[in-house]
């Protein structure tokens, strides 16, 4: 989602970091702003359009051109995109030229911030999305997209440069776009559905490896540590249903809002948003069941081993220690003579006979086949369990 | 419920597939129709009835004689079934021409959708329903049903030219038929109603599955695997919950809706539906509740085997260690006499004793003995646990 | 509860016959009636009742006399008793002169109706019981009963000829009933209330049945399968919790009804009954409760006799392993001289000292105590764990 | 709690006893009075009590007189106590003359009610409270006590004579008791909280109780059936959670009875009380989860103790079977010379070196060392797992 | 939090105390004020400010000089900080000047009181905040702040000289302080946010703790008892939980407060601490997975640990005891030649073959290698699972 010189520190070290900063946090004046050390300096795309066409331009440095751009061409609408905090003077102005509330700015700048919206004066909205990525490391990489929207302009915070938006800019651009055609309030419900719609692949990504693991679990020399690598992935999932949760909340939100502040028009599209969130869960809720199931057949099959391990010990053991005594009792030393010559009869007669030790070993060959009979009637001798 | 060459990829296939398709989707403009690659080409049927008779034919490729069809003779009832999704212009046409909305149109075409219920214009509604299909490979297939109703039609989706409503057009078709009678809403009613009749014989299946489960559990020779057996199977009872919740919600939406949208003499018997609902969510939950059992039988045997294999270690190993050591014993070569031919006499006087072997061979019957006792009093004899 | 020749196939065959039933029901038009094959012949008895008496009579076979003797008193009261379902003409015609809907007497006539509660027309009742009974082979065994009212008569469905109602039967009979002053919602009050009081003795032979198994699961020889009989007395306990589930539903549902449909008078005695459905859900909350402690028990059980077998191995091995050895070394056959008559002295010169042998037996000695101290202090010799 | 000649039979016997009593209590009519065989005569505590003071006479036998006590001087407020429920003509008489309804008469008579509040006729209350314990047996042991208010009395009912209700008359009885000053209601509600009040030496003595066994698991020579324990009392606060869920249940309803029934003076006290119940349950849960991480460590603990016993075989095994090995070697008896004096210089040429019996203790001890060196590096030689 | 010498005995202690000190609270006057023994002595603080600044003295032993400074100045803004409960009789006059009810001076007294928000006269509130710390001993310490708000003032009262606090009255000394301006209202929300700011922390804690454990639950070695640390470490996040959860709804009860009582410009304020508690909430919820997985990993390793055990004693056992059967064999005394001179060629005619050693060796590496062959081929020769 972001080249590693400007992305957020991710996933456990992220919780480590909101940990951190919340701590340092404390005692400090709610609104206060802060930026955490290392953000990348903003850059500031526009993108003014029409049902004529659309114009776009980076107008990173230039903010008053920016504002002067707007200004000019009131009847235009305009998707303001800020990408990168590391300018907390420039963050300050854009809060005061939009009005918008220093909690809510804290709430963008800050590092993690359930899917929420809020309405505000003037019935503008100011919403929280979540934008998801199935890492390498098996967890969830999330970022945060937060949106204003106002009478002509939808305004949007991205801490990175790089973000999965590119889609809905197309379709901007195209020649005969029906998003440019629609009310300023359908950009936003866009880029909430376009966000929504990019959870699939991170479920898609982790559904493979889910299937992945599911391959792996029987194979006869399988990898270690492969449990936690189960837990994790179950990790990973219950967090991205935490982050799907509140977006539904979000969506289940928005279609509660008044009509003034959210035309029915709009709500039919979010409540399409609405059914994609619920089966993103559903899909997730499966996910769940299916790693549990996974965490049972491992520690099963772990027992199984263990079994097979016994059953090996158990089978050699059986056999080999009887014989080991047999053979044993015929190197004992007892005498056949007394030292004065007479014959002992009684003593280990067998040791004196012609036919004793091929007798022998009929008699050790009897035994083996008898307990390998045993064995075979209890199933131990084919390998599975 | 459909021939391998026409159905959709089902169960995990179908989820992956899920995810690939929505994948694919991101950043669409929503209410885009696609279809997936290979879906059969539409085939259109269409019943005309009233009190008098029944008329069905099948229009596939005459889509405008169909529609002439209807518009001549508005007074009679009208059961459009469109089956199979590989013509979009076709599909296209019909949505215009029954004045469907394309977010209702893409839930028809997508790959997944809950059971669901909505109004939209003129009381008209749009209900989708799930058609469940126990597999060979212990998977739960599921197929959807879209039901558009009009004023004096019902038009259907869907995806597969087999499906499971010939027990309804059979009763449309008898010589007496009430159904006739009824209005169309009645018509839709019965859909619903032969879908969620169709849960019981996935149940039964299920049921039956899972009683041939219990019974191989205790089997000696138990198959490999079969744990993931159970597994899999308390997977298809999740997900087939997961199905029917969403229409007994649903249902019970329907129940709520206000009399001129549903009239109160259908409800009566969508109340009958719901009760359908509900028992088979009760089955859901009696077979989830067994196959959890199932899986603790499964692992406490698997235990239980362990177990026996080691008492089997146990009572061979305790038996005939003991014994090898003294007859080991016997074979030390303590000297008798010094090299200057004076006896020894404290060195293994007992292999100068004419009994002496006899007494040894009574001494380890004695142990022997002694042991089975020990083992006996136990209860390791008896081969249960 | 009944006489093998007459009484549903019972618990798991039951379910197994309703998914079958319903199997075969697919697409058949609702309301359809349709009677297990092998339902007894209907009896028909009637007891008319007034604050001065009662009269009871069987009326099988004479129906219409029935309906006359109803038709002449009107002004008594009438509780007519409707016991096997084998007739189907019969029950179309006690239908259609008591005026209930076919929705109704399929719910009646079905193989499985969670308990309820629906008013319809004229404030009349529709009421669904079901009684329970703890069987020999750990199921829960229910049978339904279906009760209609009207304004001067309680209509009952049972499919059985026998069941738990006689106690009623006897009040009624009684010199100077209190019941048969009551107006006719209170008999139909005292049925439900006779049902749920039945509750009690099904719980009653569960718990006994559960102390049973807690004493039997230390025993030393236990049981083969002694958890599938654990979780088979759970596997009821859960279906007996859903059983009651719905009957405590049902009553809420009576005490909410409004006044002219229930007098107030009479839901007082509902309460009473809402009380002890709690309490009988309650029961069983803990009986689940202590089933899943027992099934703990077991495993860890089971695993404390796998420690003891453990441990017997692991102490006889390790004390005889050693002294083998020690026995085996003063078995090899190193040379005290060499081919030629010198003594080479380092051989074993162990063997060739007049007290070598008591010395060793006093070092083996030695070596048995040390081991055995050691397994005493760890507390291994004591036979609990 | 009391005395064991009067107690109730308490815990497990107990719910027997409720079975059995319900079992016989099918199809009486509700709300006949029936009282346990053996219950204790009923002695009657009369506190008659104003701002000035408070008198107290046993009136046990004289009921008439007790009744002309409180019709004399109708200004003062009176709490009656009725313990022991031997006597039932007087308890019908007691019902009559306080208007009480026989249903809640067999509520308080019944073995087992939930704690509940009622509002009957003329705003007086009926509420039921139950008194716990924890006894030695690892159960809960509680008593029921049933309050009825009326306009200048609180009346009373106990199966025991004793109680812990000694600290509230003591209240009464001091020279300037607040109590005495506050309305009736504030006496009901005083019994109330001291009833809650009590649960707190229960939870005190529970939690002492899992103190112990926290520090028992890990004892080496643990008792036996320590599970079983853990698991009783596990039982014990599943129970006592389940008694005070209803108070809560009670106190939110009274909270909830508009002001003309329940004085808002008096509503501040009950909101305190239901503070108090809150607590009891939010310790109940947190005894719960140390009491289910206490069974997961004894369980881990058991399989610890395994491993221990597992790792001395293994050890003992590993080292002294392949010594074993080698000595057996050389006890092997190949020929050095065969019949006809030719030396077989092959056969076993070590036995017949001057240092041959050196050599191989040397190579028995670097055997030990090697395995040792390899079991250390393993951590298998330190004792814990 | 506290030097020892003064804070509450913590955590499990704690909640010993608690339920001894409910214990003897039983019977006593609701609203009965007591304090602990061995409270510190109360010292007061007192902030007076404006807009223009902020005085702050410390008044302990002078509570009539602070009254009389609040008195003379009331149109400036009060925070009376009472820290120490040693002092009933102080407390008890502070309480009546401040016009505070018995049951909450009882409820801030009290060793335990979940956080929660009452409304008394005047819309005047009572708010109690629980501080929290986790411990070196991995258990939550937490300490009350209950806070009162009057017209111009807000009263806290705790039971420690320490506080978390500082950071809130370093703002208000600041020279251009934001808060200063704010209505009273302000700085109750400020000390509400400070405290739940302070979870962040204590959750750090927590979270570093986890990762501590996950490090070391796979080290060779691994600490004895890590489960019973796990566990601890578990009821912590518990309790937490159990903490917060009282905190939010709090919260989500001042958010729903009439305006009156919590001006809307506020509630903005206290829906950004709700979030927050949101958050607080949902890290402890992943810290509780996390940690259930932590010891479902323990468990799979210990088990894993038994695994290599026993492949150990396996492999070394099954090698070495055939191999001493084979040399137990050879040792075997059957005779070569009869007493009378003649050869017995059958007997053991191996021992006499030239070759019969080295044969007899090759043998053995012969069975060796088949051994390691088919121990290689299951994958038990790498030390992995």
């Amino acid at each position: 989602m972001a080249p590693p010189e400007l992305s957020l520190p991710a996933t456990d070290a992220d919780r480590a970091a909101l940990r951190e900063s919340r701590a340092q946090h404390v005692g400090q004046k709610p609104g206060t702003l802060t930026v955490r050390p290392g953000a990348p300096t903003p850059r500031l795309f526009l993108m003014a359009y029409d049902e004529e066409g659309c114009d776009e331009a980076e107008y990173t440095g230039r903010y008053d051109e920016l504002l002067e751009a707007i200004r000019t061409a009131p009847e235009r609408k305009y998707w303001l995109d800020v990408r990168g905090y590391g300018d907390l003077p420039l963050l300050e102005r854009i809060m005061e030229n939009f009005n918008l509330h220093p909690l809510q700015m804290e709430d963008v700048l800050g590092d993690y911030q359930r899917a929420k919206v809020e309405v505000f004066d003037d019935n503008r909205l100011f919403m929280v999305s979540r934008m998801t990525e199935f890492t390498e490391s098996l967890e969830i990489d999330d970022d945060q997209l937060s949106i204003f929207t106002g009478p002509n302009y939808v305004l949007t915070f991205q801490d990175d440069y790089q973000d999965c938006l590119e889609v809905l800019r197309n379709r901007l651009r195209g020649p005969s776009s029906q998003l440019r055609r629609r009310p300023i309030a359908y950009l936003a419900y866009a880029l909430t559905d376009v966000v929504l719609d990019h959870y699939y692949p991170t479920m898609a990504a982790i559904g493979d490896y889910i299937e992945e693991l599911e391959d792996s679990i029987f194979v006869a020399r399988r990898e270690r540590r492969l449990l936690s690598r189960i837990l994790q992935v179950k990790k990973s999932v219950v967090r991205f249903r935490r982050l799907v949760y509140p977006e539904r909340d979000k969506i289940a939100e928005i279609l509660r809002l008044p009509d003034e502040v959210m035309p029915e028009e709009i709500k039919t599209y979010y409540r399409d948003c609405y059914d994609h969130a619920i089966q993103a869960l559903d899909l997730a809720e499966s996910y769940r069941d299916n790693i549990s199931s996974l965490a049972d057949l491992f520690l099963s099959d772990q027992s199984n081993r263990m079994n097979e391990v016994m059953k090996v010990l158990t089978i050699i053991s059986s056999i080999f220690i009887p014989l080991s005594f047999v053979v044993g009792l015929y190197g004992m030393n007892f005498q056949r003579e007394d030292g004065h010559g007479h014959v002992m009869p009684l003593n280990m007669p067998e040791l004196y006979q012609p036919w004793g030790y091929p007798a022998l070993l009929a008699l050790l060959a009897l035994i083996v086949a008898g307990q390998l009979y045993y064995f075979w009637r209890k199933g131990w001798l084919s390998s599975n369990d």
